[in-house]
């Protein structure tokens, strides 16, 4: 018998020895710098239960706004014991007539699941523009492939939930909108690079806190 | 203006000649062999927005069994739109009193979203054999990384409904129990490669229907 | 001296029976379908070195066009040696005023490299849409990171010729403009989905060739 | 013929501006904090020979326990020259008797070499629960897929050595009886999530030095 | 327990359909094409234990040629069984005196194991030309770098026999004499390219059996 | 229209927390070790367009060498906005008759094209030691598979300019002349590993500054 605990001990013993290593998990230490492949690990010793649970997510966000809609990340960054796991995940709430806008995540695919009302989910691909639309309710899955300008609506009448995955802890999120009219990049280059009006830049970008 | 139409024919008619490549997505034909990166791709002309979404997850499969519990997985076996993108799901159904036995994943790291009762998931880490062991509610969420033995039971009075997101599209299950006793792996073997008595390896295998 | 001679040939016997496998490259046969890590590999056998060398770039695209450019890409569909090896590129030319609208690349980041004028090249980060714009003359390089919305313009007198290099043989590209404007999705989806006024997308989409 | 000494020596300067970076090698420095990837690398000035070479495992370990049975494992915790190769190795040593009970490796697939004696090895498919089990003698391999439970047994009379490749420098080990019985999860758990029962969960975890 | 009984089959019939996929393993089909990833997948069905097993090894090749040695590898091509799991082997066999020329793995670091008599192992690196070399015994490891250049050498009276593991299934071996002198590149190339002379380029071209 | 703004806002606080995570790039901070996967990442607030332009490569390297040409790299370690985005670039000058030796780049393909002259370019297979050769003009690619030793002349009468790039930040440069005769290498355990006589190694290490 305590030949086998001797063994549990020597074994322990050796495998400490990787105590501080990467194997199983390395939860975020967010106070390090970042590299490619994400954030340096927490020393295991000071890893409990709690950093592997994520608890903000439990409501949606503020859907009273011009969109009628909220986007709740738990990447990585609000949710450090992703780190190097390749997984991250982010609520979706919809008022009635709410919509996420155009976007793309540059860094993963997104596999979304509606939880409560319906929702329309589309695609564009790029090598043909096509378009590919469906409705979903509750329970049903539509997987956005990586890059690729993607939107979610709620037709319906009553408030949509859905949680989006993620094949990265940090898939990145940039709303068209936002990255063409919520800075200071000038008009006129705006212009020159998405074929719209002048008037249409203008309001867009006094819309959404845009300059130049 | 015909002349951008021109542009957009002569890009599409340029891009169109990796109609048939890995751009964008790769929809599996389950009808060829699969590769170690996974299915051929669906011809990308037969392709439709079905191919992206997924019903088979509105129910829940059948808990009335002995643990209460089913679990239901939408790899890309099962929803051929997955493949390649490096991402799947599967849905929990626990009854009152519901387990989902230890089990790990070979092939991804796995993130649990309770969507309906509450439920308490564990993993053990395989450097020090520490458990780590959270009871979770409604919107929680809990990650057990990559091949690590975990479980989730639920303790409440109501049935939970949970699904885990995982970075792969076919992350495989192996449940401890299942891979032991439910087939014909000779008594004595498992006895000598897990220290259990004759009568409990017995027992199993006659319950789980395995032999030797 | 023959048994050195007897080693060589039975070590070429032995790799010989690697001949077919992935070793070394992997031309891509575009007759078979492609899977998610790329085509299936020409029979080593028939692949000569014609199959390494590309010449369909001496000569860049017509840019008699609306947007006075045109980007000739050299994607593995185009150059089926690049498959598996992780790498492609593409020709941009730009006539004085020519501009490459705002695209992303899903699949990779993109190494622009101005061998002929000037450009100025812009990106939006994602995640503060922070804009970053550079003028480029010959010989200078500016890199693009991974499905970043990104723009190439010609404010110069003369044509310009870059090449972009990616880090896949496969990145994919998609405009922003044709994704929105270049197919069937239903204006007021638009609408909804970009903030843009409708007369904006109806007159896009006849410049582009939509409908609906 | 300075000449190209000059070449060699420009060519030197301009690559060791790399000097530091990863190019060629990175072996782990142990005091600063892993991150996903592995260790930081240790000055490329500081690095010698002796830094790839390995000489722990000359000898085996103490065989003379329950399991007569002895797993030393060369990680890179333990061998800091592999992190970031890719590769890692473990030697085994079973007495005549000798088993390493059931585990799995989270992190990589497992080549098992033997050098002395014979072995029977084995591992169970996770999607049918079927059991693949062989002999080995002498200069034998057989490999065990990435995170499927496996054990290796040695029913001769002599001792035998064997060494496990393994395609990741942190490949992990789990010994399923440690994670269930050698720490504090309480024995209701245990029980409710592998159908044992309770006098044998007590008994293992008495042995392996669990508690609750 | 007929209802575990029917949970257990109602998962095998569930896990079943993903029985063809890239679940678990996926030994080589060599008579398909193989793809970047590697070969197709044999049809599990037909799979057994002895896929996974390889007993080419148990003896070493024949060492009386001029270098006294002999590299007998186990890759996917010889060994179906590894296809897709990130792992491959070599049996080096060195009479006294005997060598393995300088040589490169393109696709894989590796891993060297002495299991009899002693060698010496050296490689450079490529950012310094700076040489690490170290004479290995019984039980000694030296890791190789992926891509660089490396030798062998057996100093000692007796013959030695070590193991080589990579960290891919398919690593590739370019021993630089052989591509350089045991092919059709005619003798000005090799001379312009290498800055040999010419007496010894014809030289090793003809115990070589190259040409030109 | 603040409803939106405020939108905006909260939407670029959520993100904002993700400011310091590996999001969108990683510029790498020279002053910090590197790990296996490139640099740390500079903050994000310090990072400006000219971290992702480079402008070292308008000019060529020296020509006026023995060997008649020139090798400029920018890679990671010269151009830090390369770190973990997969790409990197050298430039190659020949003066008329100049040659690039034989050489490989351990970590990644490359993809090269001419800008100026003519070029001939050739690359030998390791499983037959087959040589592809091919001559280049202007505008045309030529892709050498990871690994593989390769080599560029130019045959032409006039200086030739080619970019060659690189599928990874940082993919080396072993040059085969450099690796074997610049070094302290004993010249005996040169002649043991390549074949080549005493006097042509003992000519080349004085020519390359190598000694023993």
């Amino acid at each position: 018998m305590q030949n086998l605990t001797a063994l549990l001990l020597s074994l322990s013993i050796l495998l400490a020895t990787s105590h501080a290593s990467v194997q199983d998990f390395c939860v975020a230490d967010l106070t390090l710098p970042a590299g490619p492949a994400g954030y340096s690990c927490k020393s295991a010793a000071n890893v409990t239960a709690a950093d592997f649970v994520f608890t903000g997510l439990r409501k949606g966000g503020n859907t009273t706004n011009i969109i009628s809609a909220a986007v709740t990340p738990a990447f990585d960054a609000q949710y450090p014991g992703l780190n190097g796991l390749g997984l991250s995940i982010a609520r979706l709430d919809l008022a009635p007539g709410g919509v996420v806008p155009f976007h793309t995540h540059p860094g993963a695919s997104e596999l979304l699941l509606v939880v409560q009302g319906t929702l329309v989910g589309g695609f564009v691909s790029s090598f043909s523009n096509q378009v590919y639309v469906k409705k979903l309710v509750k329970g049903d899955l539509m997987v956005f492939p990586q890059g690729l300008l993607h939107f979610q609506i709620n037709g319906g009448g009553t408030t949509t939930v859905a949680f989006a995955s993620f094949g990265s802890a940090n898939p990145g999120l940039q709303i068209t909108d936002f990255a063409l009219f919520a800075n200071n990049l000038p008009s006129v280059l705006v212009e020159k690079t998405t074929f719209l009006d002048d008037a249409q830049v203008k309001k867009l970008k006094s819309v959404l806190g845009g300059s130049g």
